[in-house]
């Protein structure tokens, strides 16, 4: 289940990696500095849209490297454009191409803490389904809302992606 | 883990029910109705805030009913209010308080459909992963969104709810 988790935050990722295009011509059309949207948020006290997608993209990265055991590379949070953005999204989705099911095997029963954590651990499937899951989509629908709001055309089918649907039976 | 991935979307449920109070509160101190909260939205062509809730609701009593095979009951998206939004959310918690772990044995290998996708079908794998989560996730932060935008005190905390985090080992 890890790995068909993951690979459905790949694809979420990659449809965020649209959305990151999708804005950058809607700005072109209107004449504006695509650049604009980094800055944007739905509240003063919330983060922006550039802090959305790179939470977005540490939430897959970091939950893939403690519960499959690969280290993560390093993003500084120095993306000052939108193209900067996608590099970090494709990125992640790279990183995350490098696991196998295997890598997943003893997710479930990890011990997984983080130094903010203070000694306080959670098991693996915890931290998946209360803390990466709930994180990752958090910042990726914050980031969907934030251009919605703005005026980028996404839509519900934009935000889910392909679905793997199947013929009729007979 | 459809058992633990079920239990998570009830304590999901379960901070949108407090959303819903906060919210109802904050126009309470400022005098407002607190039902023009169901009317807002976030872009123009956009659901309402009320209809956010009830899909969000949707995704998990029909993902908890396919894949759980337990007939759903029906709720005919008539809210007028918080408090009736609120009502709706935890009757889906009751109903999914009716689900045992054994109930979602074979979910993976389920073949799910709906009317609308006229005779194609999912694996109940892929239905979990790519439909009933993502959906479920996807308007529950649109619902915090259109909150956050409009002044409701809600924050990362309130969104994730508490955390199975376990004391130092030593």
């Amino acid at each position: 289940m890890y790995t068909e988790m993951f690979t459905q935050m790949k694809k979420q990722l990659g449809q965020l990696d649209k959305w990151l295009g999708t804005a950058e011509e809607y700005a072109k059309s209107k004449a504006f500095d695509p650049n604009v949207f980094l800055a944007l948020r739905l509240a003063p006290d919330q983060f922006p849209l550039a802090r959305q997608v790179q939470i977005c993209c540490d939430s897959a990265k970091l939950g893939a490297s403690l519960l499959g055991g690969k280290p993560a590379e390093s993003h500084p949070d120095t993306e000052q454009t939108l193209e900067a953005l996608q590099e970090r999204v494709r990125s992640v989705i790279a990183y995350l191409d490098g696991f196998s099911p295997q890598d997943f095997d003893d997710a479930a029963t990890r011990v997984v803490s983080q130094p903010r954590w203070k000694g306080e651990w959670m098991t693996g499937a915890d931290y998946f389904v209360q803390h990466v899951q709930p994180n990752f989509f958090f910042h990726l629908t914050t980031a969907y809302a934030i251009f919605r709001h703005n005026g980028v055309s996404v839509g519900k089918r934009d935000f889910l992606g392909p679905q793997s649907k199947r013929p009729p039976a007979n």
